[in-house]
């Protein structure tokens, strides 16, 4: 069996686990406040080129996606988020949980457009019953997004610049950011993610880490008592250390960066191996997610030999599918898929 | 100036009033175990010939909407509504703040579609992913809609079809009930909507009381404990009689149905003198509200004499706005509206 | 029968009636903004002396604490009240229900001491473990307390003098705030309320209206977009009217002092005839709830002629019982119910 | 330095972090649908003789505590706890953020009195104005007790007794319960435990894992949809691997009590230790946690070689401070202790 189903299917890069292997019996202190925590959170700053960032180590990307939200948003706001934003569909309401509106607007290939966006905060604000609304709160962004697509350096500023206008906060989702920023052709490096950004994370689960995103308030702008709002979510580990130790050395030597570079090799492999073969891509996705739609009973056949994702059905008689590499693919795999199709 | 504003701008019924002072220094017991409270549910029944209906008298629509779709769903489900519901825009988030979404389906005039309702449903129980996702655990009509359109028997019967396939509750708003029953052509009276619904409620703040909805559980279905939840939520009002004796009132001789057919009549007497003088309608609205589209500058010189709610933005140069009428607007009001027009 | 089960037996006050039958026609905008309300909200700071204040009205005693204190406090903070507290007991988890704990300190007579206040926070503070408990973010006392008895001024300014040590607002709950400043012998006046805590209320629902709450907001420090989030929380009322209008009328000619003056008259001749027929108080009430412990057999035997409030048990054999007066108790019922003894 | 501040110093044992080493590159799939998942819970369930049981893995305590009494209550609910229970005091108000009151009986050496439970239930229900107040809606305790101190099989029974009679789940916070079934003397061991509570978890975080903790429904009672509610909650890791691999290997060849009993056994070395010199224990703990009454001086002095944790203040001279063994703590580092003081 071939495995193209996700990006989180092994556990840790070999590094990160060495990691955790040669300082576990050292005796630490609890919650985040141990020394490897604070080395992870120099080295972040570091790799952002932001100073004046605080960085905060949380355990999963819905639970992040929560707590920063919910604790940044006043109680009347809610957050702008593409349609397909994976806070709009995929985590379960864990949003709204927290008493806040996903609030929406189109998506393109999974992003959403300035001039949309701004478009719906003026409407926003200048329809005379806003107070009877959910005012817009915090901009939400995923890069890469859920169909795998970055935006541009130049997307980005005009996002953020709509957002300064209206004082609105932008937040970027970067579960899988290491894919991202190492995408051909990208312009958008870590250092630009944290200069248009508000708040955004950087994505462990996904990237080499048995679980972890490195929240990145990019102006000191993390919220007063944050720890004290993570512990009441549920969100405070007591062993902090394993969050610290893990992103210390994810952020030694570049470790993030190249082991993502993996996953972009082998996606532009299969990508080229599948354009080869004549599939048909549902979108052109530069990262390491790539979507193709499959005459149904083609799906029913490979799938005793592969494990992708279902993503939506296409037509009556086709299915969008899924194949996702990681920083763990090998060529072997690879090659081996491309035989199979 | 002219008042088609709202039908919220008088105080409450002749009739009504008259009953709160009639009753005023009676003592009664508190939080609705009154008498006029049991006698107001006694003659809700039988109006909607509805002898296993639970009745709980609530103050205020949005107050309502936000207790019943609360404690009817389960922590993990949302309600579904169609896009323009009054629960998807114009609540404050009111809904979310609860914990629960607002999953939407399109509108048609402000109406939901039961096939597209079907659809929607069978697309969330057929993806193999909806485990993370919002379990759709109600749904949420307006009768009349947010554009004061009405479903005909037909569409409520199609729709309740829908929810009892998937087992799962139609909730109808009847904030403006009584403008819905009285239009005319309408095959939707009081028992049909008890008899298609799981729960509905019957509008008196727009419909000649001070304040008050009047819910109904059709099936013995209201939820264990109901009155503790209420309190919870801040909307148990401790002379529950303020509401008791105006749906006593409201439903002795027939007074709600009589009242809201005034707003009837003179909705029709303004929409065929709008449409004598060449007025563009936004839609064909068969009850107490009316949506024109005006060219911004009439609009602006008409707001000198008379007041009207803003809609929204038809184009560049046009706005939808709307007039209402109500159990108190007069004849004259209506005709020297449309002189002014 | 014979009614001293609580002061909300009857409607409103007759000219409080009378103001709501004059008014009742004329066409007024909704949700608040109407002119009663403005008037009504310039008499009220014209009595507190209080010209720094936001007032708003709301419609009921556990929706104004909730409300207030929701939308005060920060995510991370509880609010600090007296074990026998209306928060802390009989309001069904309202507090909690909005994601914040009711922290409490002892009561002595249902009253809050200001040291003990001092000291709990002082502990708080200093417990190096803080950041994982609730933070207290405002102190809230009643007055009257559930029991009754009323802060002297002194005691008022020395709770002041502690929360301003720890910046942390004081919130007043004056569901019975007429009764307490109508007392005999009480140094604190609506002034005196308003110098020294940050926000309070005062009752119209106890105190002569059908309904109503006076929140008032002393140094102009409402919470920014307050309707939304009144909205949100489900309880802006469309006809702001109704509280309006009957806020208008109470506060006119000092009517609402006057009537809360006959309850404390009523309160003192059942005082002076319980204590003459040699009943038992539970403690010294100078407003218009008066507790008496009776042996159960004759609690039994007077409850046939006279509706009280069960209040506690006190022992195995005696029971702890209310009667309260109200601005609508007359002398014969009075009298009868000392006859009845 | 010696470090005795907490149970969760070091990293994971051995054998649990050799079990991550040796499956790291395994595919696998997510959210805990996993074979090790699988595997940790029918071991478990054996461990448990509880062939009924559903278990379930989530990462932290509060997480826990936070998800399971969220999911079982029903929204009027609340938890009773004794006033030192760890979701009383400890957890940053994680439970009121979810809706719910943590309703408190006294304690008595950190342990709640069936008596005095079964009084404050009857006293609930018995009033009769309870549809007013927070209904308990679930028991929770902690064994060991956050003093340390431990339940008897007879005291457990007694509890459970009352639970059945109210018909409310007893719930066992079970963050240290390896200590628990590994004390000296106690009759109360895993199945024990599985028996009288309906709810209980097996902690990892202090006893052996990296993080963790194992809840066990005892008879099939978990809520419906479990799954989705725990990702609403953020509480969802993608990874249920790295909570799986660590829970089989607790669960092989009795590993988690043989690395508790180190535990007892360097604290019952700890306790004769300080008996031997004069110290005065603040009450008698059988598990891992020893807390002792401190002069303040003295307390400043031992704290520049040893780590401990200062509990609360015993009067103005003296401090309650707790030293804490765990799995991991060395013969070498508690003699050098007792050498210190």
């Amino acid at each position: 069996m071939l495995y193209f189903e996700n990006d989180y299917s092994e556990g840790a890069h070999g590094k990160v686990l060495e990691a955790l292997v040669k300082t576990n019996y050292e005796k630490l202190s609890g919650y985040g406040s141990d020394e490897y925590c604070e080395r992870a959170k120099e080295k972040i700053k570091a790799a952002c080129e932001c100073e004046d960032a605080d960085v905060y180590l949380l355990v999963g990307g819905t639970q992040t996606n929560q707590v920063v939200i919910d604790t940044t948003l006043k109680p009347y706001e809610g957050v702008v988020a593409a349609t397909t934003g994976h806070i709009s569909t995929h985590e379960a309401g864990a949003i709204e949980y927290t008493g806040h509106k996903v609030l929406t607007v189109p998506e393109h290939n999974g992003k959403m457009d300035a001039d949309e966006l701004k478009d719906f905060l003026e409407t926003f604000f200048n329809d005379g019953n806003h107070e009877h609304m959910v005012f817009p709160g915090m901009v939400y962004i995923s890069h890469p997004t859920e169909y795998g697509t970055l935006y541009t350096k130049n997307e980005l500023a005009n996002i953020s610049q709509v957002c300064k206008q209206f004082e609105i906060p932008l937040f970027l989702d970067g579960a899988r950011l290491g894919y991202g920023v190492m995408a051909k052709d990208t312009d958008v490096d870590l250092p630009t993610v944290a200069k248009y950004c508000d708040i955004f994370y950087i994505g462990g689960t996904k990237v080499g880490a048995l679980c972890g995103e490195a929240v990145v308030f990019t102006n000191n702008n993390m919220p007063k008592h944050f720890t004290t709002m993570v512990k009441q979510h549920g969100s405070l580990l007591a062993k902090g250390r394993l969050l610290g130790v893990q992103f210390d050395a994810l952020f030694t030597d570049n470790l993030y960066c190249e082991i993502a570079k993996n996953a972009i090799d082998m996606a532009e492999l299969l990508k080229k191996g599948l354009a080869n073969k004549g599939y048909r891509f549902y979108l052109d996705s530069p990262t390491n997610q790539q979507f193709i739609i499959l005459e149904n009973s083609q799906m029913e056949k490979i799938s005793k030999d592969v494990r992708f994702s279902f993503w939506e059905k296409y037509d009556d008689s086709h299915t969008v599918i899924r194949f996702a590499t990681s920083w763990a693919t090998t060529k072997e795999d690879v090659e081996a898929l491309i035989n199979l199709l």
